[in-house]
């Protein structure tokens, strides 16, 4: 209140800080960096003509009405479409049990506004998606990590959270899990619907990779373990791109109807247009070819990356190795701190990202998060190497300039 | 909490109903309806051959950026463009004071998360803009209606409920209100930037129907007359086409930064897709021209619309006589009930919306809004007359089933 010129914030927004990974990618923009940095499907797999000939089509066969006010549920051949893929993944949905978001991002935020009042409790992983703590921080949700290990969220763990805290949302990212790459155990998913069930708390299944599975079988979706309590949301900015800003959540009919009006209030609608044109390409495309299409290169992408991290780390260091999705996780060896790797990387032309900021509660400074997608495998084997070289020429000065915090892994 | 297997909403969701105007809605979709219900433009104006061939050039040439992840901010020709627009109406804009939104629902949603905390005050016109409403209570704000007249909210009485209530925003749409089509007159706009700096009351200026304009001079925009306390909100859904959904915050630069970190938060970014076959379209054609066309085109209904309730209205009906917009306002007979219209109306195949859904606190059951830009000039005179012939037939029977509310214009 010094500046008499300067308007009042609300309290939810007094705790809301900007991204430092956004700040992080404004450097690994810079055309002479090597960036696995960002979270970015690759613009060369877009399936740009396609997407042409489908706007194409619906403005001259049909642009007044898909330029025009729409309903807020969204469209409802597009609504059919998902519905009839999401039963692949066991789940049973309807056009009634589905709403069209603007990316899935509005759907963590509308599922936050639907279920939290301040001060409520979200139980996640450990790490887990920045911008969904910084959605829960716009509710003044309070986020409370539950440990994960190579096959998740430590469900086994999860009944003494929820007899401590009494958590009013359950959020996870199963498949491919951003940051770390790890997927949740079929096993552990059946446990967590049990314990949902038992103490009646909501799970917001966040399911943005799913279909870039690269190899093994996916289990089923959480959503296909129960009707009641689970939210699943998906979205399209992997599979077709993400500037069409097209997601859903699919849930219980009674709270999708819900979140519609939430919706209503936040933008009425998601673009007619947008989701008018995804309609008629997915109508007349081979979805399936498609995706098989970005797997295949996805997939040689993530090989390259394993490869040049066993060719190169130098030991100590540790990486996950996912089945699908964007990223994978490294642990750096005992004594490395993240952000003097990414200070090391940035100025051998390597963007990495700290894994500090992923954390819940207090930061751990001994990862970083890579992403696989959006490099050609010569330049992943490439930026790999000078990485490599980053973290050895920090090992070799000894002690790092400030000790690192290696907790056990079990925390909350 | 009867039935076990309902999630629990939060407190703000249990006071948030859906549009009764929505409901209304879907009864003036049906064919056989002449509606003057909904808000929307004329689908037959819509520059659609343009905004194809603006999508097909930028996926043509620039796809691959056109359809990856964008900057919260927006596209940076498109608020170059917009913020030279703003210079029209006075109001000194840039690309930093400016963050592109998904239509200005949003720009009021964010503004909402980012100035007010439950309970805080917020003054309005009354009536006033629906959905507005509903965002208000998303935000479980308290809202307050200031009375308004033919020049719009009574800024004499403002001070007054400024000391009483100590709001943390004053909302108003002061060109072609929805849903009276009043404007705020220049001296007003002087007054209201005066109490709003005095009393250090962010004001939030929603200007969706500026640019049409059939008649009369525009007043300076509220923003053009102080940099530090005012909030406009503008959107192509009036001049290019809702569907598109793009709308824009021009205010001071702290805060334009403070709502992209909310807006972060809420879906990422706006369709980047979307804003860059907009930023194309305005660069390449004649939108001066092709506003021209749609004030000429809706000026041509309005007059219509005035001249058939001049022709067919019963004694003891008034209405407003806007200088643009999309809508006018009716004052019924003494004794005739809003929604008793609207069912004699329906019965007629004429949909209107009864005008109570607008006010701020108590109801009140005397009016009418009347849409004339979604309906040719017949059909207008047809559907007026018809209207009035519900009307008469009301006055005819006598007392309405229900007596009428008519408490004077003064109150909070």
């Amino acid at each position: 209140m010094s500046d008499h010129k300067r308007m009042r914030l609300s309290r939810k927004m007094q705790g809301l800080a900007p991204s430092a990974v956004r700040e992080i990618l404004k450097v690994a923009e810079r055309a002479e960096v090597t960036s696995f940095a960002g979270g970015l499907p690759a613009p060369e797999l877009f399936p740009t003509s396609e997407i042409a000939a489908a706007f194409a089509h619906v403005l001259a066969n049909a642009g007044g009405r898909a330029l025009q006010y729409g309903a807020t549920e969204g469209s409802v051949p597009l609504r059919a479409w998902i519905a009839e893929r999401l039963a692949r993944r066991g789940v049973t949905s309807a056009v009634d049990r589905l709403l069209i978001t603007s990316g899935s991002q509005q759907g963590i935020d509308l599922v936050a506004r639907v279920l939290l009042d301040p001060g409520d409790v979200v139980l996640t992983e450990n790490p887990t998606y920045l911008a969904a703590l910084q959605a829960f921080a716009a509710h003044e949700a309070l986020v409370i990590g539950v440990p994960s290990d190579n096959d998740g969220m430590k469900v086994d763990e999860l009944e003494a959270f929820c007899v401590r805290h009494t958590p009013r949302l359950i959020y996870l990212c199963p498949d491919f899990q951003n940051p770390t790459g790890i997927t949740l155990s079929a096993e552990r998913r059946v446990k967590l619907v049990d314990i949902a069930r038992r103490y009646q708390i909501p799970v917001l299944e966040d399911d943005p990779y799913g279909e870039l599975r690269y190899r093994g079988t996916a289990p089923n979706a959480i959503a296909a373990l129960d009707d009641d309590w689970v939210l699943r949301l998906g979205t399209f900015s992997k599979t077709l791109a993400p500037g069409l800003r097209l997601g859903w959540i699919h849930g219980p009919e009674d709270i999708i109807r819900r979140l519609a009006i939430a919706k209503q209030a936040c933008d009425l609608h998601t673009a007619t247009l947008a989701q008018a044109a995804a309609a008629h390409l997915l109508e007349t495309f081979d979805f399936d070819g498609h995706v098989s299409k970005l797997c295949a290169e996805y997939g040689r992408r993530r090989d390259a990356m394993v490869k040049a991290l066993v060719n190169t780390m130098p030991p100590g260091t540790r990486w996950t190795e996912p089945e699908g999705g964007l990223f994978l996780w490294v642990e750096l060896p005992p004594g490395v701190r993240d952000q003097d790797v990414f200070d090391a990387a940035i100025a051998r032309g390597v963007a990495v990202v700290p894994g500090n900021g992923f954390f819940v509660g207090a930061p751990r400074h001994g990862f970083l998060r890579l992403n696989f997608s959006n490099q050609k495998p010569e330049a992943i084997t490439s930026g790999i190497t000078r990485l490599a070289e980053s973290i050895r020429g920090l090992m070799e000065l000894g002690r790092p300039k400030t000790p690192t915090d290696r907790p056990a892994l079990s925390r909350s």
